[in-house]
């Protein structure tokens, strides 16, 4: 065995989990952010880039820098062109507030990689109650819902109560004092008392999206295609 | 300064503060009590006692276990009797799940003493939407609501965001895993997103009873009487 | 309004939601149970009862007591016939071992209750990665993987990385020192590195088959039947 | 359903709940910022912004900048006049100390926002109990005071177990070690030994000042104007 | 070395430190502790025994127990005759509420096997702060003062602000939800605003009567005797 | 894939980690242990029990209860003879206090079993730091050193301080107050200013003796025998 | 009662508890903290400035930064003299490492401010245990002893089972990983197994310098002067 | 004893526990690191500088800037030679990550600076499984293996679970919501379900090199050499 460092893209992902490769940035130095690019963008590889800050991006060589196809809100990028073929009518994606729309974009930019355009509903927390009301006849047609908020995180239990789909909830780092840093969401979603809500980490809308893909790919493995 | 370690009863309490002496019972020994009970009886005081265990009742000698009205559910008795007048209209108690009855008892129970009749709504959890707003039109009425609700504790978020009542929020030990102990609850009621909810300590019925006997006070002395 | 404390039970959820009605007991007393089997009993209506431990069940009457088919491992009962049509090849169960065994059988018979046959597949833990690798083929069929993990918490990640399916982890609270309570296990489910993992709370059984039923309903609704 | 990510003011909030919009800046962008006030001023409606720090009022275009009244203390804003009429002698605000200015601001800002004018009182805590003793009898006169306090947050205790007041009592994150983001604060709080006591988030001077409104409110409701 | 499991008795510990051996027995078997007194007893050796609870004590052997000069309220022991000169004047205990006793005896009886007679002044809790007052003039004359105090534990930061004397803060466990256990308490006594206080851990009565006497023995080395 | 839910013993471990199997009983039931007992004896293979408590050896059938020799003090069995050779002088255990007996012979028996007899030297807690210092001379000839300690968890940092021994640290749930559960000695023992300590989970004195064996039994690979 | 924010110097504690007025200047404007310079300049009056990190200093008009005597190390201030009486021999400060130098430096400013001269012994960690042992001969000379210590912190444990000493132990937030922010130092001094030990917040050098004057100032009135 | 703040190097250190002097800069000034590596220069002494931030290295004097050999991943500095031999086949360095890599990197110069060369195996995360056991043939030649992961954690077990070597088990920091900080990583490899396990602070590769250098001089002690 020789001493290496070197990242090791995994290629065979998509056809063992259905999932192409996405590279987490945040903890990573330009450097290695630069050495990654080069080696997909020499093998013709597409990927997802997440956590890229601006100043992380800022920080990569122009060549490597102008192959990426960056989003502010999000920070993600995108390395090739992405899946061109874009089902729509499959995710709806809800949110509380319009503090959460980062976590949102990130969602749906991952599912726009992987093949899937997602309805967007934002600003529809439950202190509002009669704001998602007007919105449940449309969100009654999705087999999937990922749900993003934050603080008391009211929102995915209530809509759990109501529609049938598949909700996928993202507790949201939104907020201070208890609420900092995400945890008051995260344990308000984990002891929903609505049946059935499955959870991911907090300000993950990369994952809630992944876990989408995997459903809506299990569908279509069992249906062959939709 | 000789070494005692009687309890002293408050009996000015009530003039100062508006509200009549209580005993939070489940740190103390049978003796302990048994002594307050004793004292207080003999100066024919009235009192309220929280958090008597079965146990702790069956401990206590015959004659003072006699003088006192305990209720099992809310595990609270009174010694004397308690305040004739019952004012209606004024209190209502919502809550989430059966599971939270012992802390609404304890609540009903402590208004009654201070001479407030509560009218209760209970199993109305948010998983369930249709069942809050069926209760919505006659809640409307109420100046002062206390929610007691466990878990996820979406509750009071959404009552708070629908009605202009002071809400004062009770969160519930109820549940498990990340639920246990009644910290989700208490951390969702204090990140709430609706505005201006207040938030006691967790099972804490007795608390909210005292709230909203202040907010009942208050109005009372600015208007001179309801 | 006038003052109620009635478990109001919620038929309409079914056709709601997908999910019939299920009573959580734990913090229940022996009256408000035998309340519950009562009511719904006279309305010849099902249910599932979990958490329903054996001193509960011993303190029901014995008239309602007998209607409820009990089972002790899972500690869950169901009212009634359940649901006649078992479909299998669905959804697999896969455990680390045998100390999650009673998690395994709550997930198993909500299934059951639902209309689904689940594969189980125990003590496969990752400290022995070779008993995985012998049951890989096998779970490739399936759609849905319930994973129950405690401590370390590390199948869910090695089962995620390997197969495509839409895979739900249950964090079980097995273990001490700081497994104590399931909150390692928790973590570590959604911290995981494999992406598009989803999560329910510590020890939620009951939960985790929900959320499979909600993604195996979804599919049907989209595919007219499967 | 089309893609939305407007943000959806709530302008019947003032009918349904008694208080009017709010905006909560500190996870907006300043993009999301500018768009609400432009939409909010088109509309001619006021509006109040919280948590607006002086990077993000800058960073506003000017046209948006110079139409909010920005208060450097409080980091509020009101756009449009806020009520004209402000009552006084309802509401009084006390601290502990000077380090807690910024809260008292927040708080005093949103009152008279609403259209109270509340009394303030700063400095009082109880580590010198005979500053808080020569405010006791100015503050026997008022039906509502808010109470900041931070580390061993003991004033409202000491107030509530003096004075008949609803007392709303607020944690401030003031301090180090253990005091540290103000859970020292918030725990004291909710197991005050004082009866009555009612509970906001960390630092949030904005719902205690909520809260207040809703107790004045509720009083005027019930009494048909003071 | 050979091996060894023999509990190791500290009696120069007098002479270095000037505090006599103490047995702490909570997580200690029958049998280490017969074990114990066999051998103290035998080389004539006097010792304070804490923690030893009813069940512990009834499980030693008739022999041992009835060397032991045991109290009910503090669950401490004394073997041999402890200290017979007894010191007063020097410290005074005080705590807030009656469900402290315990505690409060756990530190009068240790200060008596020390030497000291405390003084005792119970139930003097901060949520009714005329009772303090009038104990206030008597405790001045103190140069220690032991303060035993739960839930929001204002006590020892009321008495700090008003006297000059060495304050001892005892956490008390007492209480429920986020008073459970004593961090509240704790927290509150770290973050105390009054310059000076120290603290021992929760429930430390006999720790805090060790510091006591770790204070007068200073006075008396540097002076002499007393 | 058939529904199996049969314990999976694991003997190539040995072979494979150097480690004979072992069977942790604390979550299992009566039913789950007999049947593992019941395969491992039928196939004439050894194995240790841990956390095997009184009451869970008790519900055993008497013919499986009695081929296991069981040990009271640290609550395991062993099934089969264990290792006959015991190599002594490779491991010391050493502890703070008479309370982490139980710990120090879960270790010790777990040595035992895998061939190897420990030193024991028992109650060396720092805070008598003569009683360590004796036996210093003879801890210094081990190559292994296992610590044991609970509260404070000095001592291991003393020891890694004063040998260039391998020192395993166990932190221990004596105690209460900030001590209880284990968690004040477990963040002591990670954040130890001594270089090169390795840690265990809280009481797990097994963990501790399997790792010493992965020391030792790397000694002897690389060496061929000691 | 008049609206009023001002700062209220509290001139009468030297009388009241014997410790001249401190000022904590860390959540102080810098606009605060001129106020309170500007007034007590004007009053003649002497202060104690603790937190005042250099862009705060930076930030004070000039004609009050120059009355301040400031110390980049503890980042203190004396405004006025001080105390002319430098009393030495009383009190010793130690610290286990170089990087707790800046909470020694506040305690000893502080304590010259309040008239006492500290020795001060740093670096003498337990983890290399010969470097304390060459300081114990002159610190047992010390009736106050205040021992500074992060991460492990098994300092002041160690030297309180070797010492006499009033021991004030001071947690240091210095560390990464389980040590950062100071609760594991701070639990490890709360759970010491040394008897007596008594511990102020995380960093809190201005805390123990008070504690330790509380200390001297009682033997004085003990004793009419040393 | 005069007063005295000065560093003491610990140069027998190597002598006594069998690790050369290390100096951990990240709560040092500039000018105490200065003054460390004047001193140490002076007596020709080597020494290995950690966590030393580029910000702090530019804050030193070149004279003592240029004695250091510093690197930029690891954030390590060597002054002197260091260990002129190097051994290798040792100890190898497997990491879950590329955001693993400056723990790496720390452990791996701790281990040079010592005299070990550790091979070096990133990026081989058990998400990806197969990435792992295309090494494992390789790994299994290692006396001990240092294992670094973030997140889930689960490459410890896994490693352990097949390999018999000594596993020292580092967490890393990497991460995001649960995650962050590193404490889900940490408990995941405290509650390994792998035996033998051990485990260091979290980012601490400093201290797993220690480790392993305390394992390889034990073996060596032991057989006069490898």
């Amino acid at each position: 065995m020789t001493s290496t460092s070197d990242f090791v893209a995994d290629h065979d992902r998509k056809a063992r989990i259905g999932l192409d490769e996405a590279v987490f940035c945040a903890s990573k130095t330009p450097e290695q952010i630069a050495s990654i690019v080069s080696r997909l963008s020499g093998e013709k590889k597409p990927a997802l880039f997440t956590r890229l800050a601006p100043e992380l991006l800022a920080a990569l060589p122009e060549q490597w820098r102008r192959q990426l196809e960056w989003d502010a809100l999000s920070q993600t990028a995108v390395l090739g062109s992405g899946s061109c073929e874009q089902k729509s009518g499959l995710v709806a994606i809800v949110s509380g507030g319009t503090s959460d729309a980062r976590i949102v974009a990130e969602c749906n930019r991952t599912l726009a990689y992987y093949g899937f355009e997602a309805a967007v509903c934002q600003d529809v927390g439950v202190a509002g109650l009669w704001r998602l009301q007007s919105s449940l006849s449309a969100l009654k047609e999705f087999p999937v819902i990922v749900v993003v908020a934050g603080m008391d995180a009211a929102l995915p239990t209530v809509i759990a109560g109501l529609l049938p789909a598949v909700i996928i909830a993202v507790p949201s780092s939104t907020g201070y004092g208890v609420a900092a840093g995400g945890n008051s969401a995260l344990a308000s979603m984990l002891s929903s008392c609505a049946p059935g809500l499955v959870v991911v980490n907090i300000d993950n809308g990369f994952g809630a999206a992944c876990a989408a893909v995997r459903v809506l790919n299990a569908m279509n493995r069992l249906h062959g295609g939709s």
